[in-house]
């Protein structure tokens, strides 16, 4: 299957790369936006050709639009235009975004709306760009397929098909439960460690040698706030409501341990680290 | 150099194999308040004998003080106070608490303060008890030395010794500062995860399937609310006012996130996103 792959970052990068050694695209387009990114990929050899974006979506049969949200709103409407144009049958194109109620309501009523399936497999690391790609990132995750009976079916088993070759697990659910959940497993996360970083930066000032001492946990905490304001800035507005609710909980809980230590409270203390550490039957 | 460890959990039982296995002491006893902790440690080989108290002070060099911080203000004053009460000579006590201002202010005028060390080798893991305990767990941190001119130089320069055989580097600074320091690059790493796990907790009481979804950096964000307790209780009602304050610029910043979303302003966002990313330069 001729797969193409608009933005070549490190979701797009590290699927073309199993994709093809994998057997299921024999030939693997590109497009990317940004020349450097682009010369970077073909250098390393992501892609077979790094072709424009009406090219790219005429000559796949599988697109998969790899890119923030905030441009995917833009593009997925752009490709389905081109499938109607060309009167093209049988293609398929998918997302892997970390929102989706936005994009599906953006293509709702699209005629050619069967031909996109809503895909978002949950792997990643907090690197971006060409250079962050590699293989195996998605082996053992869950990939979850949102509305699949807004899709054709043959389009469905195809991207079940690209999961399956990477060694994903498939869940099915609703855009707006998709966006729910992701708040709290992922984008809830992506705020606490900004905000962590943005408090240890700022007596990063006046005490330059702070950093000596940060220990594994709390380079851990602090990892994703190392991930790229493209992919994030678009992710936290368009799942705003979600986000918004899920901060008022988190904050809520901060400062019920903020009146415990300040009330020299040790049983109110305790009593909310025990209940913190059921996290344990669940996290491994 | 015989070695007594006091409190036999994951820091207690993690030297206790290094110190064995490197040639730093040539017997290691332990005294441990839980019995099946103590009755774990025998058995795994932690330690050559486990002891009473009294009989670990008398019969050891060098005593090593691995309790949580609430217990380690009860306990320190007692080692000193059999140091004074069997004139014992050239014995050296240290702790390894995370928490130094109070532990500091408790044997200020102790008659054999000078034959304490305080010290705190920055290195974990979010588990507890003997049965964490490991090998090579301090290897390439970083190990503070509090106030060193309040002890004598030799008990100084074993105390570096030890810390040498345990592959540490050592940093110096007073207690305060130290306290001030682990409330940025520690403790508020390990109330951010306890929060983060309660408001998740909370939420998963209406949808059981949300952590079908967590991916990697939902584990290493949440990973620290795993942490004891035991160890978290005192630690936190210890550096109250250190910990209140970075809670205050934390919660800060969150509402400054809050407020850039409920605005859609992505270009605050944005800027947020940016400055938080600039913890790519001081960690890896």
């Amino acid at each position: 299957m001729k797969t193409g792959i608009i933005g070549l970052g490190l979701i797009g990068g590290s699927m073309a790369i199993d994709l093809k050694r994998r057997g299921f695209a024999d030939e693997v387009y590109g497009v990317e936006a940004e020349p450097v990114n682009a010369a970077a990929a073909e250098k390393i050899g992501l892609v077979d050709k790094v072709l424009s974006f009406e090219d790219c979506v005429d000559q796949s049969d599988l697109i998969v639009l790899a890119v923030p949200v905030g441009a995917a709103v833009k593009l997925l409407p752009k490709v389905l235009d081109r499938f109607a144009l060309t009167e093209a049958a049988g293609k398929v194109v998918i997302d892997v975004c970390s929102t989706k109620e936005h994009l599906s309501r953006c293509v709702k009523y699209h005629p050619c709306r069967k031909m996109y399936v809503a895909s978002h497999p949950m792997a990643g690391t907090e690197y971006s760009g060409p250079w962050a790609a590699m293989p195996g990132l998605f082996d053992g995750h869950a990939c979850i397929i949102c509305d699949p009976e807004e899709s054709d079916n043959r389009a469905v088993r195809i991207v079940e098909d690209l999961y399956k070759t990477l060694n994903m697990r498939t869940i099915y659910m609703n855009s707006s439960n998709h966006d729910v959940h992701t708040a709290y497993v992922s984008h809830i996360s992506h705020v606490t460690s900004f905000a962590l970083a943005l408090t240890v930066l700022d007596k990063e000032r006046d005490e330059k040698h702070i950093f000596d001492l940060a220990s594994g946990g709390f380079s851990s905490t602090v990892r994703l706030a190392k991930s790229s304001p493209d992919m994030w800035t678009p992710i936290l507005s368009q799942n705003r409501d979600n986000i918004l609710h899920v901060m008022d909980t988190y904050i809520e809980k901060m400062n019920d341990f903020r009146k415990a230590i300040a009330d020299c409270d040790e049983e109110a203390v305790r009593g909310l680290i025990e209940e913190a550490n059921k996290i344990r039957r669940i996290i491994r």
